[in-house]
């Protein structure tokens, strides 16, 4: 791999180009699902420059779904024969229904080098002591975070099965230096810790990396886990039917796209055009180097701001300013304010009382109408409304509940 | 690796001996627990002959536990800095305080290889798709099973996370043809299919493979899977203190030791002298190939009867017959007759009608009352008690309690 650290666009583009070329040799015309999406009636695939990637077709999750349904259990997006696959994944569900994902053993080793470059921009190392707070099932969520590390030379604690407790106490007792969770867990591990007189803020943790929401790229959520754990705190972003691809640098900006093993796309979601440096539209992402399982112009329905090359980290990756923001259909649109969960929790977060919340939408027509259901102390309901309406120029409903009656979360939280 | 399934004694104990001294020259003197347990005082190591061996002192669990406590938390039998160390297990805590083991890339390496000759002896290949119910937590438990059916080349469904009942959707729906558990489990998850109106019978599975009980080398028990699944069941033996050390072949006639990567004494626990043929006693294990944390003559605690070097299947390696009997310290003397968990569970199984069980132990002196609790209709317990008396000669008080009265087991179960 080359040192993209330091490596220009021409050479990122460069290399971008001559993956994609080999990866379509491999996947046509053995893969039935591109084959058919691609090369159906007197349609070619031909990419002599990188902008000829703007020709081929979108992939839609729905019609991978679509392909399962009809060839059960796996669908056609297979390159190689079943027997070649060693790892079955499923996505969380969290848009209908779960999709089975396989991996080779060659792209299950490219899914661990992408987090190796997760774990590197965070500036963890073979020494450190990586505890993942996951509970190992089909869902990918942190399997390659395992794998990345221990290809990494870090020593690997996977914290399956365990409660909050135990697993408070297995990251003291093994001195782990690395804590590998969702933000909201990172939360509740050190509510937990606290209900019980621990204090995570001793621990040896000195990183923490999170995935599965925006959290750790959102500002205000962001300063809650770093002075929990007193840790610097890592976004990273990833898909099952895509793979590990984003990251954060230490200037904690926003998630880069790991441009040495995808090519990324930002497009209005409407035109399907790209958008301009600074806008914000719908992350379409190419994989290369999961070629057994590949997925191409895949729009991941994720909202991203185009935040430029020039990171002052020194990468000319693309930046995605802010990490992700939401899902394209999480947008609320309130009294004409575009309005995203995660600005909601920015705002939140701010306030040091506030443990959980919960988003109430009720949808009149095109019309959504918010209220939030906040655990916070009586007394802060209308400071909270004063500053939601000094953000988003709205009123937005605030009920104060007790603490502890609202949901907690080990995978990715749900508060709409 | 040669071909382990038609090697001769003489093959396998030159080979033995050639791994036990280079073994020794890796260990010694980089690893300051056996560096003090060997070359302390006037001490020297000479192995010339494998019969050298018993010229060493064994290893006792409590002897790696003080060491822990001693320099926590790793201990002193490291044969190498611990960064250079990848992952970190924990015994499950079956006697006394966890341990922590720590394995290299290369001892991690090894133990999925000797994972690979539990699935060869089961006839499982890259074709197979392999569900681990388990949890995936630090104890190694199915870990190791999982790295080695991935290095077979197979499959693998990891069910860390899940219910019974999504487990059971997901063998279903994956095709499985492979169940990796405890045998209480796979007996666990028919009885949840059972109560769903899921026919486990009809599902894909072939092979069950089991650990951390005796059961699947206890007759009755292991026909009971066996019918509930379809399927051949298998039985498999490790520790985490050890590595994989034992598989069943398809004679099914107890557990080989893998003497390729291991050397087995089988001891009087009391003399410390070896057994002959036929008889019991406890095993003493000497591990090959985890140089980052050897185990010499280990004292497993574990009580095995020699069964030989002449299986009917071909191979030359240790038979344990019956499997693992039990634990020593679990052998129960009731009015003078010695009684194995193992063997109360071989009478209780050839009931259909019995679900589980629990055996109370009531201890007056050095003498033990044993009395059982049965999952069973009132009217079996008359014909229970006399098989019972026919098996051991012993009049043992059962009481039928109602089913899914008795707690159920996801890991080892505990019925004592």
């Amino acid at each position: 791999m080359p040192q993209w650290d330091t490596a220009s666009r021409s050479l990122i583009e460069a290399s971008q180009l001559a993956r994609l070329q080999l990866g379509l040799t491999r996947i046509l015309p053995r893969n039935r699902f591109y084959e058919q999406k691609m090369l159906s009636g007197d349609r070619t695939v031909t990419i002599t420059r990188l902008s000829d990637l703007a020709h081929l077709p979108f992939t839609m999750k729905r019609e991978l779904a679509a392909s399962q349904e009809m060839y059960p259990p796996f669908g056609t997006n297979l390159t190689y024969p079943v027997s070649d696959y060693i790892r079955l994944h499923q996505t969380s569900g969290t848009t209908g229904q779960p999709l089975k994902v396989l991996d080779t053993p060659e792209s299950w080793d490219w899914w661990a080098d992408c987090w190796r470059t997760v774990y590197r921009a965070a500036g963890v190392g073979r020494d450190d002591v990586v505890f993942l707070a996951f509970g190992f099932g089909p869902f990918i969520g942190f399997w390659s975070a395992y794998e990345g590390a221990k290809l990494l030379g870090a020593l690997t604690v996977p914290g399956g099965g365990m409660d909050s407790l135990q697993r408070l106490r297995l990251i003291q007792e093994s001195g782990a230096t690395v804590l590998v969770c969702t933000p909201s867990y990172a939360l509740r591990l050190a509510e937990v810790a606290q209900e019980h007189g621990i204090d995570v803020g001793t621990f040896n943790v000195r990183v923490t990396i999170h995935a599965g929401e925006p959290g750790a790229s959102i500002p205000a959520t962001r300063a809650r886990i770093e002075e929990a754990w007193d840790a610097k705190t890592y976004d990273h972003a990833g898909l099952t039917e895509m793979g590990a691809y984003g990251f954060s640098c230490e200037l904690q900006q926003g998630v880069h796209v790991n441009e040495g093993e995808f090519i990324a796309e930002i497009l209005d979601p409407q035109t399907g055009q790209p958008i301009e440096e600074g806008q914000t539209g719908e992350l379409v992402l190419t994989n290369l180097g999961r070629w057994g399982y590949p997925a191409i112009r895949y729009r991941t329905g994720d909202l991203v701001r185009h935040g430029g090359h020039n990171c002052g980290c020194g990468r000319a990756f693309l930046l995605l300013s802010g990490g992700i923001l939401g899902r394209i259909d999480d947008m609320l649109v309130v009294r004409g304010v575009n309005l995203y969960p995660s600005a909601l929790a920015e705002v939140l977060h701010r306030f040091p009382e506030v443990a959980e919340y919960k988003i109430i939408v009720t949808r009149a027509g095109p019309l959504d109408e918010v209220a939030l259901q906040v655990e916070c102390p009586p007394h802060l309901v209308s400071q909270i409304q004063e500053e939601l309406h000094t953000s988003f120029s709205l009123r937005i409903p605030v009920e104060a509940v007790e603490p502890g009656k609202l949901p907690r979360f080990e995978l990715k939280a749900r508060r709409v």
